[in-house]
């Protein structure tokens, strides 16, 4: 695994929600490995409910069906993905994956299936049945497919033991862990369980935790346990989401680096929700995208593209393949906003971070309801000019002695890197 | 239903937990028939889990399986409730109950069982099933059995009718309801359609609300929707709960009467704890049973006793046929207290009621750790002597002029008529 | 002092705020000895800063200067209280209230003067001064004459006990202690203080607390420490501020008897505000200010008369004067609300209590926004027909079967006594 | 004004409370203009009741008299500073320290004096006075010298425009305001007033915010208002108060930079609370000491010496003057801490900052209650080897491939540039 990068890659829930197939998901591996695997984009990740036959759009049916071995672990449904039948599980399908260069992974939900429960299935490799590891009175709020683990009983730890076996025989990359994040502390002794399994299975795996917002109290915790971890609700594209994600990503700055990772969700870029209207498009505007690109990639977050690739346009697949902001995402160390202004009808975010290879990165938004210009001193970020000044999403290279002029697009931004 | 004056009767669950059977409900009634019925005992009501055949005492056995009709409707269990079996339910016993004179009570859960939610059952008189009206977010927090009903479903109605049209069928008088009393405002649309169900079903019964705390601000609502609610978690027999009571019973006090009653819970008195020790018996001294049954007559509670009466004591069963007492319970109106002093290492308490028949009735708790004096000056309430004053528990008449001379012991209580 | 009744009277605030003058005192001490004091009313009370020369509406002057003795006591400001002139004080209008049969009192602030902590006077029977006792954090929040005295100095005692023996020779028979009863816990150790000293004072006065909201909590040093509290910020003529009493009321109803009174307010009633307005009268409605009164007789709040006297039309003093309501003031036992019901546009609130010679009280609230009608079944006042039923306001008798055909004006009221 | 670095210099507080001299003062001038001035300590700051006569340690006299000009501007005590008298100010001083090359600094509180209000002074410049800007419910909950101004009022704007021309009259370099900075929001309309007045008094000076703990959510005003602002209550010389400072660090540390700093408050060095006993000395350990030391620089708050100079021993002086340590607080930018991790005993934080002249500085602290070891692998720098590495403390300079191997004592540092 690689440490001194978040994960890229793709993702399939803002697009297909819990109904995506084997085929959607070939597609897109497909594009991704001929578009984006240069840039650094390697993992192809399969959301939530994918053992549910009858999933249909965003929406969790509830108490519906789930394919499920013996020992209580959901298979993925084979009239979705086809590969997987005959208990062949996601094996044929990551194999596929691996076979194009790229990275696969899988959504889970903390705990073991109700349907387990009440069928009191067998655990493997224990005497214990689901009946005596399933907790009481922990359940999600927002699905009804999974009762929570008590940590404390015999079997849980083979539970778990047994999901991470399969995983790892089945060659899964990448684990999205769901209600657990900001289900801390509730939730802290059955996480700390998931990943000793995980780290005895045998294979490396980015372990990834979901939903948000994470709670700053248990910063160290995340650091410690997983690779990854939502610092928000789910995130979409509407400006509101977007310029709250500033206050966020203000918090968890400083805890990003080596392997650790404050995750600001999916990108909903290009063709969204699919699963409702083969029309719809990502409702940002241009220059939110560029903001949003730019926030991500200096505050190091994890990238994962949210849209159907094979329908992006030019301008969606260079916002996403922009070398300059994509160095940014693997070169900053140390970023930081510098302040946030209001006054005379304007906002104003400044945020800093040291280049690896040398030089200051700044970026200037725009959080105002127009367009707007503003003188920026150098001694904001702590630098004397003269300095050369390349803008990172035009490429254009300048000279700076006192400030930088700059105007920025409603809700847009200015990146650069100051030498 | 006698609106007049607060039910009184005997509840299985301090005896027997979730594991009482027939022979045992059967021995109590024909107790209370001979010893307790002339003095207002009426209720014999079944506590938690009669479905479960596998309950063994006072602990709930995770996802046990419970027996239940084909339109998901819990039925006793033929292995504890022999005249239950061929699918009679608890018809046969409540006749024999009638036939003693006596009124029959079952607890129930708020909601549809798990297993019915899983199995999907049908609901009788619909064409909805238990998946379509199970909340997906609403599960009791310390028993496993039951789903909540979420209100706005099509069916939710249809399913509570069917309970009611089922206990009416089988005669029951008497429903406390549980995993709803604390739960509100969350469950407040769910107790409507239930107390709606329930006033429609054709038999009247009383209406118990469980478990305590009550909350304050929605005093109205349970006077409107039940004929009495816990005003207290479980209650046992510790000096602590009791002394903690009386704020409880400060809270509620102006809400008691006309067929609404703040329910101070079962009396642990005699034998219990039966199913973990035959040896068990209340904790309580003397004095403060005496203590708590004249803090529950004032206030107007519910009387329901919680021990096995075949095994009473004379104290016991003096204790709770005392006449005087239970004519407080009977006829005293505007029950408050009226201080609480602090001084000196005690602690007095004193509470005070209307005497429908005339007069005014007095308490004097001693909440310190040893017996004491007080000299209590007739206008602490608001009366001017001479006066006959007659002492509840002893019934020995005195005149009084200026002031009571009481000697109280520790943690007991002086009761008196004022005329 | 009588214990068996709130007291009753007047207080200039509502008419004269700050700036009452001794000559206003005496002609409505006139008015009051002539029409009130046959019903009960008869305590005349200055209220705040009678030691300010430069008052002249319901606003504090900052920092304003005070008439004031060499020790600290502050004195009434000579041009507004003439015969206080040459250091007789409150003495020769007390003697002329008294010398008309009735009763004088006071306001006082918590604390000592803060001119006099920054001059360093002396104090009374002690070698400490003013700087000595000053608490140095506890100032009101609304009015800027005097800094709390910290209990734990020495010297504290002795000035709380230089200012009661002020107000002794003075004959002094109420004293109304402001920035206190909301204050505690804060307060708490100098509202003993306080107590003590007026105790030990060797003259009987009326400890009246001020301002409300009380709080609950604190109920039992209220009663131990005064005779009354506010348990209401200042109340005006507002429906709202009328409507929300209820709650208030609710809450204080089991504290009151014996000596000890909430205290919902003065009346506001007749002329007021005459210091911005000569032309200023109560803006309650007829309906409301019966609602008022009724509200205040059966919660046994204090009666103290807020308007201008003289200028009383007849309906005003009828209100004050009705002999039924002014019998239930003195007569209500154990009052209590009983519902408080919304539906269909309409709200009603119902209250009861004994009454002291026989029967029960009534008074059904219509809290709704128009005239409305009710059947109320005996039954929800524990009563069974027939029975004599008196209507408190007009007088009028009639008797009663099953229920009480009621009529209310909106914000009006229906009283009665049943017998 | 140099924005490019925190403030250093000395405060008379930890070592002389309220009561420091003019002679302790120029002598502790003359010592840091010879040992410390060349490496950037230039600043001298008299802390707290300069005007009061009376004061004789650390703690305030209630409603001590303070010297006053005529129009409520408090003066220097002439019996505590002779150089004062004759109504010269701080003039003289302030010319004193500036004649050995170093900078005049002066603490006051927020508001108006109380005893100004009480002898309602002139304010210069306007015909308002004392009282008409005293804020009437503002007072400071440890001082009894000042009242609050009301931002509001006409004539508060003068009254910090006549104080701020007397200072820059005077020559003051550095004001020290008090009672503001955790009073926000209450006091913040206040601090925009002081702010403007200092901006447009024609004499550049420090704006120093007390007493913390600073909040959070005012972390842009303090930036726009301030030049430092505290972020915690008093510190003093116990391991608790620093080990609690971490987490204040962690909060802060992104705000730091361009003549914004966060302030960790004084350094309880050397001879300290001489006020009380001549042998006091810290209580710190030396690692103690180190690890304070290296905190504040690598946070770069500003570095106020808190102990009397002309008593420092050799370790003292050196502590404080240790080049490499001054370096990194000059030169880190974008400091952080990179994780805080417990385990078998032990207790690490990791810091880190970028070094304006390339490399990365890191900082071990050992938390932990005994001496302890730790193998830290470049990676948790996001740094590869080989690289040079120097200990900043000893200056001994090693290579480094994989991990430093860091010996740490108990409560102590190992900090390090990494090139």
């Amino acid at each position: 695994m690689d440490t001194s990068r978040a994960p890229m890659g793709w993702n399939s829930w803002d697009c297909y929600g819990a109904a995506v197939t084997e085929k959607i998901v070939l597609q897109n591996a497909a594009y991704m490995a001929e578009h984006l695997r240069p840039l650094g984009y390697t993992y192809v990740v399969v959301d939530i409910q994918w053992s549910a036959p009858q999933a249909r759009n965003n929406e969790y049916i509830p108490f519906t069906e789930l394919e499920m071995d013996e020992y209580g672990r959901l298979l993925p449904a084979a009239n979705r993905f086809p590969s997987a039948a005959g208990g062949k599980g996601f094996g044929p399908l990551a194999a596929k994956i691996h076979g194009m260069g790229l990275q696969f992974g899988i959504h889970i939900m903390r705990g073991i299936p109700r349907q387990a429960v009440h069928r009191n299935t067998k655990i493997l490799g224990t005497d214990r049945r689901a009946r005596d590891i399933a907790a009481t009175d922990s359940i999600c709020s927002w699905n009804t497919d999974m009762y929570g683990v008590d940590p404390q009983k015999e079997g849980a730890p083979a539970y778990y033991e047994s999901l991470f076996a399969l995983y790892a025989a089945w060659g899964v990359d990448f684990i999205k862990l769901d209600d657990i994040c900001r289900e801390l502390p509730r939730a802290e002794a059955e996480l700390l369980l998931i990943a000793d399994a995980l780290r005895g299975c045998g294979r490396e795996m980015v372990l990834s935790l979901s939903p948000g917002p994470a709670l700053p109290e248990k910063a160290e915790l995340y650091k410690q346990a997983a690779h990854m971890w939502r610092i928000t609700d789910d995130f979409w594209d509407e400006w509101r989401l977007l310029y709250d994600m500033f206050d966020r990503a203000e918090t968890w700055c400083i805890h990003a680096g080596n392997g650790r990772w404050p995750d600001a969700d999916m990108l909903p870029v290009g063709p969204i929700r699919q699963v409702y209207d083969p029309a719809e498009r990502t409702r940002f505007t241009q220059a939110e995208q560029r903001t949003m690109m730019t926030l991500w990639c200096i505050l190091r977050s994890p990238l994962m593209i949210g849209g159907e690739m094979t329908g992006f346009d030019p301008f969606t697949l260079g916002l996403l393949t922009n070398r300059n902001i994509l160095d940014m995402h693997r070169l900053a160390r140390h970023s930081h906003p510098v302040w946030r202004r209001r006054a005379a009808g304007t906002e104003w975010v400044l945020w800093t971070a040291a280049c690896a290879e040398g030089g200051t990165y700044g970026a200037l938004f725009n959080m105002g309801e127009g367009d707007a210009q503003l003188a920026l001193p150098l001694e904001e970020l702590e630098l004397r000019g003269p300095l050369s000044c390349t803008d990172l999403w035009t490429g254009r290279q300048d000279a700076v002695a006192g400030s930088l002029q700059l105007t920025v697009e409603k809700h847009g931004v200015a990146a650069f890197l100051l030498r």
